[in-house]
């Protein structure tokens, strides 16, 4: 399955993605991150100087894992990969910054830093829920 | 950094913890699951016919994130190796049970399973709080 089903389309919503990479030293890198369900396709705005966009350039194989906060029971875990392409004018930056209140990426950036827009290609998508049973 | 910081030493009493291991087949795997902070080592108590249990047996490197449910933007992560022991009498199974209202994880598995201790060992702690600025 790599589509989103009915039954976890809030999580698309949610206000955190659990982001795992595979690091240089073979160890699988995870973390919390800002992301915009946009036009059918999970996507976040990184500045290209993270380690965890270094990893996804050199290792496109990854793992989004959307979490109910309210029933952690409940997720979607979408195994994918990640395509990404160069946002040098905030474009999409501005999307994902409109999810959060009007969130202005640029300050997160330092001299000499660019945005990427990361798209996530599902390979696989796990709708769980542990709690229905 | 190896240790738990006292900043987050409740999250190691969390309802679930999400592991990311390796897959076979180069991505990623991510889940949630029971865990327990015991002996000041964070475990899990795995059906050994699990994927999960599989990756880990072969792929040891992995990363277990434990989020704060009411604040996403704390928590650990925490990059580490997983130690896997047998628990063919479910001694450990019912400590985590334990913390789970007495759950009976013998009911999670089908016959000719058998359960094993996992034992994160970590490389690496990230204690982050993006909330705190």
């Amino acid at each position: 399955m790599t589509e989103f089903p009915a039954s976890h389309k809030d999580l698309l919503d949610a206000e955190v993605a659990t982001l795992a990479t595979l690091g240089s030293d073979g160890y699988p890198q995870v973390s919390e991150l800002w992301f915009l369900y946009d036009d059918g396709e999970l996507k976040t705005s990184l500045n290209d100087s993270r380690l965890k966009t270094k990893n996804l350039k050199a290792r496109p194989r990854c793992n989004v894992l959307l979490l109910d906060l309210k029933n952690p029971y409940r997720y979607l875990s979408v195994k994918g990969n990640a395509r990404i392409e160069p946002d040098p004018d905030y474009e999409f930056a501005d999307k994902v910054g409109a999810k959060y209140g009007g969130a202005n990426l640029r300050e997160h950036d330092g001299p000499g830093q660019s945005r990427v827009v990361v798209t996530f290609e599902p390979v696989n998508v796990w709708a769980v829920d542990m709690s229905a049973s």
